[in-house]
């Protein structure tokens, strides 16, 4: 480990060793543009010698020794895209006039270290998102193992690049060893209380990238809509959607948005939840869902998923196989979360089969017989699977790479304890649910979050691997998810991302400040954290 | 006043008599498309008898009797608006065909009865903003005194066509006698906090006029910024804005504002705040603001406006005879809230003042000083003014037509009282401070407001001229500002439009489902009330 302190008359220097940071962030706002890193690296070492950089002669390259090369399509699209975040609008002047632009930084030489770069593949729970950065006269190394480590430095790159009192870029000779504390860091969206355009999804797996964030855990289908367009049983959306046609996510849609997030180095983890939050289900498939009781008959409502009925496992069984086809990623989310237990309660069907079972009233143990069908059903595809906490609390019997999602507010510590205690590997959203809303700076709240806080041995602080901001939809569609989202969310990122000294909320503040702007720059509607102004504000409505 | 009820298979009927609603608003939404007005008309009757109308005939046209007519640019204009919003982006099929797509409505006849139309004219606080509707086949005849009340009253036509299910454009058969029931309904945005591009403040004064409020008050300077750029004093920009070039408005953008206001029946009342919240003026007007002291000497920061130099009320002369001049309005907001009075505490010179104008210690009798010179100045400009609440309570000798503006949230119908019995106009703004947010349906809350009702006799409640929804900039700029605003505004737009008696929230949340859609259909991202969804959801990210 290497830490160094230097002081310059303009450009403030910063160290930081494993997180800690020796230098203050004062200073007008221009003079801060190099230390707007977010999420704060590992290891960061920067000097005052600044090197300019110009669109006519600087380029993004990849370095002789690299395994990847110009087939890599995901390095040369993430190639361009970092370029144009760097340089806007600007064009390469004129070949004769190119002497005049020369970059004192003339290149940015991308290695990949490994044998197999990974250029075609998906990224996983297990990638390795590590990387070095560093920025020397006349070329700038970034180093990585493959694909996945080498889009985060590309983010880090460009976020050291800023402009100085000319309007010239600069960057700043730094040297960079970073990797995430957490492995998955990741954002829910929910497409069905309100539907969300193709658009607006891809806009913010686009933020999601900026901030390092590695999973879209896409809440697909719910109660209110059921926007997916199935293969196999079609009826779904075309009774289930708030219209079959424009409010649906047809396979192309869906095909899009894994492949959109790939380039990213995002993972897609759906999640199709039952037995509850299904009524959209219920108006394609006959039978799914179990009728409740109004005295002794049929009230026209329904309830969770019939779990005593052959042909909800049969239906399961068939869905499940598409999805396990249609999403790549290793894991799918299957819910399990808020049984209302009123309906399975009303119907005499449901009360006959809990007395031959032997379940007595316990409501639990028949959403447990379904779940328990429900994840061997699943592992038979070879798909993992992650479940909200419910599951997990009412003793169903999980296979050992299961992710229990923690996300009930009281007793967050205690579940935690549990969880681990029982070997389950375990991701935190709990105190991250940025549906809801409040006057101020509530992102402090979301960056103070210490995930590991529970008592625990370090076993069992291993075995959470990350966390989740989840921005329900009851509340948000098109018009107003990504200025809610960021940069609340991005606090969120920083958490999962840095190391766990990183909590200084003042030093948080200026970092996060530019950091929004620079998603402004970018395209994104961030919202501010506070009074200000960006130098280039937002160009949209 | 007449009222009538039918009923229809199809399409639910409603009469409204005086506000008051006869019939549930039920069933799906596609059948509830003739029910969304909003606000709601004063008194309005419909029956089920429908008309087709198609963009290839239908025509909106000056009445033959009409005081305005093809001239009338004013009116030209809104007549093309509304088309727009009608038809969207359907295009006259060629006259070949023309036969087949006959309207069964052909035309809507604006008919301006007084002498006046008024086309040239600005709005103003003793508009009539009243006018009569009614559809019938052949023609509708839309009839009101000027242009003031033709817009209203378009905007309520537009509102009345709904799509049948095959997608065809229809408007029930309908008698509407409609006129705000307060003069002044305004919307409040701070241009200093976050500047705001000139696009987002004409979307949100095309968004006010889609909800008849008809007074936009721009609190265009306060501490932060200040962007205002004026001709007499261009340094107050050029050091007070966050940029002098990128964050100011021009006078030729503050013309813009003001005409494309007046085109919708929008005054704009510039709010100039001060002693207090200036800040930003000191910048570029040496000697305005009062040093503050450290003990004995200057600590570097400054106050308030100084009260006690010349030069300050030389300075004031001359720039609000400028804004006399820029800004048509019969009114000038003065501000005048929030007054800190330790940085005069902290001045000997002011202290001297002080003693020789025997004010002892109460700074507030200084406050009063200051503002009684100003606005002697402003008078002799033949403006009037509007102040916070804080003038009135400090007991400055205001004019006769001063409007006083009650923002605080504690003991509103006493402060309510105080102003009306003392004879003055004043118009609410306490309980709809928007920048306040928090989880859930909080349009509720604005809604739920009744303005009168204070103690007070029926004189005093005369005195109350309407109110105001303020989002405070700190938290909002162009990201964020328009999905925040709309529809919560739109609960303070109906409150101070529709009859006293109209106050069922259910049914509000019915109309305003939909009128929300059709804000967003025209390009307003207006953010959802609650889960569901738009036929055309938000296009833009």
């Amino acid at each position: 480990m290497y830490c160094l302190l230097k002081l310059a008359p303009l450009f403030l220097a910063v160290a930081v060793c494993n997180g800690w940071l020796f230098g203050d962030f004062v200073g007008k706002q221009k003079e801060q543009d190099e230390i707007s890193l977010w999420p704060l690296p590992q290891k960061f070492q920067s000097s005052a010698v600044a090197f300019k950089l110009s669109p006519a002669s600087f380029q993004i390259v990849h370095a002789k020794q690299s395994s990847a090369g110009p087939s890599c399509g995901l390095l040369e699209n993430a190639f361009r895209r970092y370029f144009e975040y760097i340089f806007g609008d600007l064009k390469k002047p004129e070949k004769s006039r190119k002497k005049v632009y020369d970059s004192d930084l003339v290149e940015l030489q991308v290695w990949v270290t490994s044998a197999d770069p990974k250029c075609d593949d998906f990224p996983s729970l297990q990638t390795d998102e590590s990387y070095e950065l560093s920025i020397d006269e006349p070329s700038a190394v970034l180093k990585a193992a493959n694909v996945w480590g080498a889009l985060r430095g590309l983010e880090t790159f460009s976020q050291l690049v800023y402009e100085d009192y000319y309007g010239v870029n600069n960057i700043n000779k730094t040297d960079i060893s970073d990797f995430p504390r957490f492995a998955h860091r990741g954002i829910l969206l929910d497409s069905s209380r309100h539907f969300l355009p193709l658009k607006v999804i891809l806009a913010n797996l686009e933020a999601m990238a900026m901030n390092k964030f590695n999973v879209f855990h896409w809440h697909i289908v719910d109660d209110q809509s059921f926007p997916y367009m199935s293969r196999t049983f079609p009826e779904l959306s075309q009774k289930g959607a708030y219209h079959p046609f424009t409010h649906v996510y047809t396979p192309s849609d869906v095909k899009m948005v894994i492949e959109f997030a790939r380039m990213r180095g995002i993972r897609v983890i759906p999640e199709f939840d039952t037995p509850g939050h299904t009524e959209s289900w219920g108006n394609g498939i006959k039978d799914l869902l179990t009728p409740c009781y109004s005295g002794s008959s049929p009230s026209g409502t329904f309830g969770p998923v019939n779990p005593i009925l052959n042909s909800s496992y049969d239906f399961m069984t068939q869905f499940f196989k598409e999805i396990s086809t249609v999403f790549p990623d290793a894991y799918i989310h299957l819910g399990g979360d808020e049984v209302d237990f009123r309906c399975w309660e009303s119907n005499p069907d449901i009360e006959k089969f809990m007395a031959q079972q032997g379940f007595g009233t316990d409501y639990s143990k028949l959403e447990s017989f379904y779940i328990q069908r429900l994840l061997d059903i699943v592992a038979a595809t070879k798909k993992g699977y992650m479940v909200w906490q419910e599951v997990f609390d009412n003793g169903v019997k999980l296979k050992d790479d299961t992710v229990v999602e923690v996300w009930m507010g009281n007793k967050m510590e205690e579940e935690l304890q549990n969880v681990t205690r029982a070997g389950f590997t375990t991701i935190l959203s709990a105190p991250w649910y940025l549906d809801y809303i409040s006057y101020g700076q509530d992102w402090q709240h979301y960056y103070k979050v210490e995930p590991l806080s529970f008592p625990g041995t370090d076993a069992q602080k291993k075995l959470v691997i990350g966390g989740e901001a989840c921005l329900w939809g009851e509340y948000v569609d098109a018009t107003n998810l990504t200025p809610r989202l960021w940069p609340r969310a991005s606090a969120v990122a920083e958490r999962l991302w840095s190391d766990k000294s990183v909590t200084d909320v003042g030093n948080a503040y200026n970092r996060l400040v530019q950091h929004r702007c620079r998603m402004v720059k970018r395209g994104i509607p961030a919202e501010p954290l506070f009074v200000g102004h960006c130098r280039q504000e937002y160009k949209g409505l």
